[in-house]
């Protein structure tokens, strides 16, 4: 077997057998089938070698480490699986054979396999970010109130909510979704062109030979052929990249988080995740390793693919022959990683009084802020400013908060009472509009969630 | 001045100077001004301040040199800003200055002031997309019967039409110009989170101060700060990169058909355009070489952008910091490959006369396909198969018409008359359906230019 | 079989046999028997545990589908490998299973079996670039004096020699030839650390067990492992992308001579190579196609690699995960396109006779240049200048030489005599330095080359 | 001004001054005056016309925003600036006009440019490197017994020392700067060709004009023009790219220890860095996220040079066009990241208490890989592991320390005395090899050093 255990850290099983060898293979003859059908349908070719074709495509009888070198060959795979094909048709019904990619050119078959394998993928990907939205939402809303602390260049900042992070992932994960889903929607399409995008030899029936070709694969039929406008499928290797990135954000979010030192959240384990047999109540952050990288590779991906749309007049001189492998990598990337964030997002542990006391842990300086405000308003700014520095300087180096260090000062004690100063400290006094943008970011996936349900 | 030459062939002179000094620091400017009324409005901070801070943005009291070392110092353009911009103000007003920048932070005003620019290279970009199209349509049209070697792998094939090639062009750019404009509205929205995203600092008054500073300063208003999200800003991005492509693909087949041994088609001269002092007939393809050369930026940049994405917890460290040359030098780079390849549109010449000798050329062995559609119906594929193999050898070999090889060979004429095979290589009887594939994009084009108008 | 057809235009049969699930397990498993005898020899575990060790073995008991989705679960293939090695021990040998991996990390037997790998990749790379050097250098000593248009912008400059091009091929593919076999042998090196890279539990024989165990696998020992310290995997990966530059140059030249219009030049045919079953005579550029998509890949596979050498602290979380693809592919399409080169290299065809003819068809403009050095010596360069403007807008127009059009200009006969126009076109005489420069490249080539087999 | 401000967190002001429009003009000048000079010396030009063009190059008289606008019209900076320094010299010298640029093409004036701006990036990069690697040195030799937790996938793992931390940084940081310095030597040379690269229009001066021009220029002369073999400069890029990756890993680690829950070391503050008004204790890791910036955009630097390496015949269309940028932009992120971790180098604060109480917090758990090997050799691997898996649990369940635990254990006790277990936990004694590898390490950067010291 060729590539598996290499990619191992790259994909899933499902997406490893979507581009396996025998799937690539029948997607190509699917192509085969359909066109004859087609054209036997528009009385272009016999049916009876329609019927012929369609029973000749066992992808047992085909060697595909040999279709493979012989493709290397060729410089398509179309050539020697339209050769193999014609031999195995010729055996059933030898009138047939000369039937088998009627008026069809090697770009059509190679690129509706590939559009179909994307068909495939499509429920894969979206059900997976179905599943991880979906955790995401409760993740959210079960952690409305839970406070953290915010975390600005790694450093501490002013609290936020458990509830408010889960809900940036989502929306930002919800959007790039909707993008994804609109991308395959234009990426699966037919191909269908012959040799130079006229469908010159099928004279006047190339038109409906297309509509009925598509229309049995359940491929879109774009307006033309698109030998060489590869725009649709970059799209949707883009919409790829941006998910992948918003997931690597999410990743990188919840390993930081499963440092010891922070232990505020982890990953689930169990299954033979990311386990030690010497460390049993250790949990490494192995979903989000394989997420993150993802997007490692994912974005370079990209740029292949968008550096391969300049492809020459009707047919490219390399662009073209360097898409399979980008385009299944990318689909097989992005897919391991909604699988994983999605896994982690349904299982993710949550130690929310580990939260609370790494803001305790802070001696209150991360409201600095907060008292700047406070004090400001009534010692004005700049007097507000120096007290501040000397009360968090001392913090810092006596260890104490910063509610008892001020306290310890006049010209704050001359204007603020005990309780304020006790008060300043309280996280949930201090989240501003957290909340509202919670709703609102879940509120902006829930609607369009429902849009793209309806849509499909 | 700094970078404007080693750029020179990388932005139009519009690009330069919307991401120049000044107007980097106007953009920013503007946002805090806006942010001072909008605070006014709302009664956070006195009027008196807000106005102190809007007469005190006057740009020639910056030194920029010395605003970007001390970004580079503090890693954010905000804070020595914000310091400068305080000095400014209390000079105006010293109860004022207090006021400046007031519950905001750093990434909000970079990130606005981004988003300001961005919105001011919309019409010039989308602008000159529209003429790139009207350009290709009327191409399209006028050429819809001109016809020309169909070229796959760089090799001859049957042909094409330039109308065709040019609804081609249209169709990728027109579409890749259609999610640019939605990328865009996507990508022009306010940023504005205070500290850790919730502004926590301006209490209940936070998203009524957003929705005003929105407003006043015409972009869209999130559902929620996106400090870490950046996926907005990297599907704009995705967005140049797929149009660079198909810009440069339509660059390299101009460039190509501008070769001296093909001498199809050729960009326009002019104006100080790519002439030699020596070869005054000579036209280099500099147009498209700024197109290609984009082409090749582009990729890469995008690629920076998503690996960038992976931004830690609420503010990250070295993702956000990578932003802003990759921005400002993708929008750049597709602005010039547009406003490049829109020059080319309108002024590309075009020699019919030696699209059909080159045709001509090919001795007619671009038409044995259609010679073999011909006589496999008559001898039998394999029959025909062997004819046409040594027929197209003869051809080579005596450099010889396919069709006079033909007319010599038994099997052929027994079956075909003078007429059939003295018009089996005029190009227009082959062109299966090209008129109608160039309507379908010109039609799929031109309807969606307008509602993308009316939205506008 | 999963992933070699859709790989099947990006890798050579041995390359993708050397990243086959076999290969790659039994490179892994390599690891394991070393390290067993290591430590035996050092006496840290019984010879008898190695015995049974390096008998237990057998990748047939390996089920290497199991094996790539145990992986993905425990994010990294050592768990699962060491796992079922243990299982099969046990059956040989209880007592040994304990010693299996006896004091490496997981990473240790993963980049041990990837630099196993390379180190195989090697001759098969190393190999092919000596025969594509091999046969540039008899091809351009074979057409030293073969004159052909030199190309700038694709547009038609003044004439080089095939030889020269030949040359300049060579030159850059031997630099990068040298830096590769560099970055090889300091790629194939032990990684063995342990947990944390100090080889903690194997005490004070951590560094004899290290030495033993680099000898017997025939790798190179660092100072000291390298976990998360790539530099030396990614200069090897960077090596591949300039050499695979150098590798695109040459295959879009000759693609370029290869067009109908252009008919300079061709890759050879033969053996399923890009035929075309109508066209017979007709030879698609396939291997330079396949090149060309190397050079699309490669460079983001470089990108890939470069940013996730930013790996944490002992460990990398994402970086050191995606490394597996990126390497195997980059080796695969460097690979594919060095034997593709190879293969053009030793069966290019030259046609001597067109490339003089296609200088002959620019009417002599290309040698304006040197008719204004003639020329301006004797009238002065502002009036040459205009004479020679005048003269070639006259050979565009009437299509005629520009030695004829200047022999009809009484200031340019009042000066030069017949012999001396008639001399003006031809390309011999106006090479300059070019063969000085084919000498100099060809010298450098072989001297370095010459050093590089001695040291191998 | 353009572009410094956008770029304020992507170039050092020094490398901003080195891509200057002045300085890119006056490189270029440079360039012009030293061909008149050597043509003069070898008899080609008047030495009156040397001498005129020497002194017609003050850069205050070139408008380089006209330049730049003129080189976008051209597609190359060199035919506006050989037209203005053209009409310069004619004011000082109407016959000298005629021999500016004598026999040299764009390509010359414009790669010589870079080549000399390169040569005056060398020193900077490479003093800063020095600066770094000698920090590092002394960082690592002062803390070669400070202990520290080892880290893998960001969690808990065997001890190490900073001592070895800093040598692993050292290693990988000084053999990119070898590669740098080598890579540095082979790009600083000149470009000389005229038009097709055969330097024809020199007829038999070429070889020693350019001789003399590289000698008075100071840089290399390659065997051969190198229009479009773009490979040294290729690799150059490539070493800033590998280099970028191993200070972005030193700049992860540290703003990983920078943590507020880890606080173990801290890159320096002062001088407007990274402070907060209000927090003035915290100390942002600025210097950490500059370098991390940088090795985002490099990677994607990188591999557009690499994509931009296909370049066609005698001169590229779209490859050469893109090269500036991507030059400039990678020298300027990579002497940033190197500037800035030479500075976080020197002033590294570490909290050595920290560091050991964070390996305390643990709670020995990190041990139990020494505590197996221990348990292993007396009571079987099997038993041992049992034993220590409920030994770890309880660890975490009752939050005490292995050492602990495991005493209260009879199969423990049975083989082990009060010493053995009190000394299980004493980092000082699990540190394997680490002392060697780091000397180790230290050694292989000093002795290469010095070879590059003495080669400069």
């Amino acid at each position: 077997m060729t590539g598996r255990l290499i990619h191992s850290l790259a994909t899933t099983e499902p997406l490893a057998q979507l581009f396996s060898d025998e799937s690539v293979l029948a997607a190509m003859l699917e192509f085969e089938v359909a066109l004859a059908r087609a054209e036997a349908r528009a009385g272009v070719i016999p049916q009876a070698a329609a019927d012929a074709i369609a029973t000749s495509t066992k992808t047992e009888n085909f060697d595909t480490t040999a279709l493979a070198n012989a493709t290397l060959r060729a410089g398509t795979p179309a050539i020697p699986l339209v050769k193999t094909l014609t031999e195995s048709v010729r055996k059933n019904n030898p009138d047939a054979a000369r039937f088998v990619h009627w008026g069809a050119t090697s770009q059509d078959v190679a690129d509706t396999g590939m559009s179909l394998l994307l068909k495939r993928a499509q429920p894969i990907l979206l059900g997976d970010l179905q599943r991880l939205e979906q955790a995401l939402r409760h993740l959210s809303e079960q952690h409305a109130k839970t406070v953290m602390l915010g975390r600005t260049l790694m450093q501490p900042a002013p609290p936020v909510t458990l509830g408010l992070k889960a809900a940036g992932w989502l929306g930002s994960i919800h959007r790039a979704h909707c993008a994804l889903a609109d991308a395959f929607s234009n990426a699966t399409i037919l191909q269908f062109g012959g040799a130079s995008g006229t469908l010159a030899s099928l004279g006047s029936q190339g038109i409906s030979v297309a509509n009925e070709l598509a229309r049995q694969l359940g491929l879109g039929n774009p307006e033309a052929p698109w030998h060489t406008h590869r725009d649709r499928w970059a799209a949707m290797i883009c919409a790829c990249g941006v998910l992948t990135g918003s997931l690597g954000k999410m990743a990188r979010d919840i390993s930081l988080l499963m440092q010891n030192e922070v232990a505020e959240s982890s990953e689930p384990g169990g299954d033979g995740r990311g386990g030690s047999s010497t460390m049993p109540h250790k949990r490494n952050p192995i979903a989000c390793s394989l997420t993150l990288a993802a997007s490692h590779r994912v974005p370079a991906l990209v740029a292949s693919c968008l550096s391969a749309m300049v492809q020459e007049h009707e047919r490219g001189v390399g662009g073209w022959q360097a898409e399979w492998p980008i385009m299944a990598d990318t689909i097989r990337a992005t897919g391991l990683a909604i699988a994983s964030m999605a896994e982690v997002a349904e299982g993710l542990s949550v130690d929310a009084e580990r939260m609370r006391s790494n803001i305790e842990k802070t001696n209150g300086v991360i409201f600095a802020e907060r008292a700047m405000m406070l004090l400001g308003s009534k010692l004005g700014r700049d007097v507000a400013h120096r007290v501040l520095e000397q009360a968090t300087k001392k913090c810092a180096a006596e260890n104490r908060h910063l509610r008892d260090v001020l306290a310890e000062i006049s010209e704050v004690t001359a204007h603020f009472d005990t309780t304020t100063l006790e008060q300043l400290e309280i996280p949930e006094q201090y989240l501003g509009a957290a909340e509202d943008f919670r709703k609102a970011l879940l509120s902006a996936s829930a609607s369009s969630t429902q849009n793209f349900k309806e849509e499909q």
